[in-house]
């Protein structure tokens, strides 16, 4: 019996299939250090205790990024060693505050299979989801990767192609917010005086600073989240391979873009949910990610006067400063793009 | 309205404006953990709560250092975001001692300013002070900066030139510092013998070791402290500017030289004051830091036979060992010189 | 008086002799966070609080290796500052766990000296030990390197070659493992299925992944463990010398091979002893490590039915695929290999 994980292949799979990944982690203040220290995040509420128990929080919450980056992580052995490509994202969603001490573990069912033409690879969808040590569910986010098969002539493992939403309902934005005191939300504590309605719909913003990216960098973010992907980590492979260089995780640009917002977003204290996001082109060590963004909706809280929900598009690219706020070229993406993230974000009223 | 800060221009500032600083920051151990990462400090007092308790702290505080860089980072987006050069610090000193979990926060007024001939700049000083959350003060400094005008023909916002102090009074070096247990401080556990009495005024120290820095390291550091500022992290604009790279904060050499400073002055376990400290030259990645002192003084503590302070001159070097205590080159710093800094460490006596 | 440590040279140790090591070092989840970023270790009792409980210990243990690296760090100004090479450990096991809030310290005593017929070299045998702040001991190991004489001339300080084991009896494996509930320990949440009892004398597991080092991160853990010796920092002087670069501290690759091995030993939850270790060649940043184990004895633990010891050989090797489990070339190593190491885990029954 092989003591070594070979990760599933397309045909391991089943709809219907739940499981359960390793390992289970305890988040503590010392992954938000090394978080701050990889992405120098400032959002006042997961910055402070102080002013996050202001405002109704019993202490400063962990980063959602960094919350969403450990559960992503954990599924990778269990869902995409194998992975060609990762496909997408939707329906992500953040149910409860995470705090330092919390344990943190994942799990997904199977809920879409489909084959490819050429019968090489096929497209798994995976709903996760992810816990804390009293059961209940702090994120929760559907995913579509595409899988080698292990045996072209293996027959499908079952066919089916789910619905997935497109943006999320408001409803469920403020799951894992708790009621805000917005008259002891302090603006210049927290950077700027922008709060919810001082945004306009259709408004772009060019976040202007850039961010050089090391190799050390993304590898210690990596690692901190478990994430075993070998493209990250091995240049004696990847030397040899299609870009002769390792990969970066694409949720290290979604980071980076998430801080380098704050100058433009400094009141967007909580990334509510994610409706999809494409990493358009991959980043390598050495280049700088810039980033702009646009308010593509603004939606009120059902029942909820203290919080109203901003629907962003982030656009992070490589070696470009976004003053001009770059997205396409053509019909293509302009070159320079790496990543196209559609997501919801918490401000105060 | 941008959402975005251009940061503040020469004649944005008045004398006697009171600027509060965001983004407040809950140091923990996570924090504590990574700069003892980068730069492998060995103070007892600072490695150990159960040394510390022994001496009398109620547990092992956050090194001096790490506070300063802190307080410094987040008065960058409000007072030198349009700097051109960082000119010098006067009057620091240490107030309180900063325990993982104290949340800092910081606040500048504007002391001094004055319009260069070229009217193209001012000089802005800034006295800023960085607090606890119970509203004490733990760290006080004044710092000035040349800042760019956004408009050359703009009238001049004031002119004063504030006095400085040259060195601290020894009468505030003990405000950061519990009385101390002289007897149960264990020269053994803390690295060597020789206490206040054993160095001589005049005396110099080659502190030996070298320490090579990478981008990875200081961008790691100066985010930790979230400092923005834009030279230090983006390749793409630094790689057609001046030195066709990135500068590393100048903070960082003075965090390097501490920790180098330890072998030879392992008992100097609190800096309590900064007279003043020059950037003689930038550092850059590659390079290799060395660094030496030179006692310039020694002073009791009014009231206090547990201590005594030193005033030191530590100076770093870049790829120069310090065995014949580099420091001039004629009326110019010997090429190799980063840093000549003037401060006051506490020694048990 | 020389205020600067220049460590001990051949002459300067006697049989018999203690050395007490500075600095007592408090370790905190902060340590644990850096020490996951810099190796992505999975291990789930280390991992997760909740795990940990669920099977017996109070909460989540320090890494086995951290703490080894910690005590050992604190060695290296009094040891091996001036060690020409570090030729062996033996006798190497863990005594008692370690939970974040524990003060470290170290004690070595010099049980075996031996003049190389050169005069100029002599080999130290010390036996150290690492403490936590109640006294109790964490760890004990022996190790012995080749150090450099001031003065050719000078007699030998003593001759005594000590016996010492070279390989860990069964009965003292067990002392830093609490009773385990197997029942309880999930093997869905530690990541394998396989037990103690599903190991084979002389099975051998390619553990696949390849880990490629940077500069920054060897010279970030090391520092961390506040590990002084030169060769891993100075660039400047490393790069004038017989590799021209620095030397990765070889409990680096050590930590990584450990971390690798979790795919095909992830129920391996504690390194309960190290029978001794050869680092055949060194490492140097940009090498890809990859690493391989054989079973080389099983053991039950006496009047223990909950936990069984694997003796392993694990070796390390640079940018070499393991898949064919390199080791010997003829007569020598294999040109890939780093390190041969032979060490003792515990894993449920």
């Amino acid at each position: 019996m092989s003591k070594t994980s070979p990760g599933n292949c397309f045909e391991d799979f089943r709809i219907g299939q739940v499981i359960r990944h390793a390992t289970p982690r305890t988040v503590t203040t010392g992954d938000v250090a090394l978080y701050n220290g990889l992405f120098g995040s400032r959002f006042a509420v997961q910055s402070s205790d102080e002013f996050a128990r202001a405002i109704g929080y019993p202490r400063a919450p962990v980063d959602d990024l960094l919350v969403f980056h450990i559960i992503f992580g954990k599924t990778v052995p269990d869902v995409s060693l194998n992975a060609v490509a990762n496909l997408g994202y939707a329906g992500c969603y953040f149910r409860k505050p995470v705090f330092p001490g919390d344990t943190l573990s994942a799990l997904s069912e199977v809920i879409g299979l489909k084959e490819n033409s050429s019968r090489k690879t096929g497209i798994v969808y995976v709903r996760t989801t992810g816990y804390k040590q009293d059961g209940s569910a702090v994120l929760e986010y559907v995913r579509w990767v595409m899988v080698r098969k292990r045996d072209e002539a293996a027959p499908a493992p079952g066919y089916h192609v789910p619905r997935l939403p497109t943006v999320l309902d408001p409803k469920v934005l403020g799951e894992a917010c708790p009621p805000i005191d917005v008259v002891d939300y302090d603006t210049a504590a927290s950077g700027a005086v922008h709060r919810f309605d001082d945004y306009a719909v259709g408004e772009r913003i060019d976040h202007v600073d850039g961010m050089t990216v090391e190799e050390a960098e993304h590898q210690i973010a990596t690692r901190l989240y478990q994430n075993t992907a070998r493209v990250h980590f091995n240049q004696y492979v990847e030397g040899k391979g299609r870009f002769g260089r390792r990969l970066i995780y694409g949720g290290h640009v979604i980071s980076l873009a998430r801080a380098l917002s704050f100058n433009g977003l400094a009141n967007a204290f909580h990334v509510a949910a994610i409706n999809g996001g494409r990493h358009v082109a991959p980043l390598f060590a050495g280049r700088t990610v810039f980033a702009w963004s646009q308010v593509l909706a603004k939606s009120e809280l059902p029942g909820r006067t203290d919080v109203g929900a901003l629907r962003l598009r982030t656009v992070a690219t490589g070696d470009r400063p976004c003053d001009d706020f770059p997205l396409k070229a053509g019909d293509d993406y302009d070159p320079a793009v790496l990543l196209d993230l559609d997501y919801w974000v918490l401000m105060p009223r």
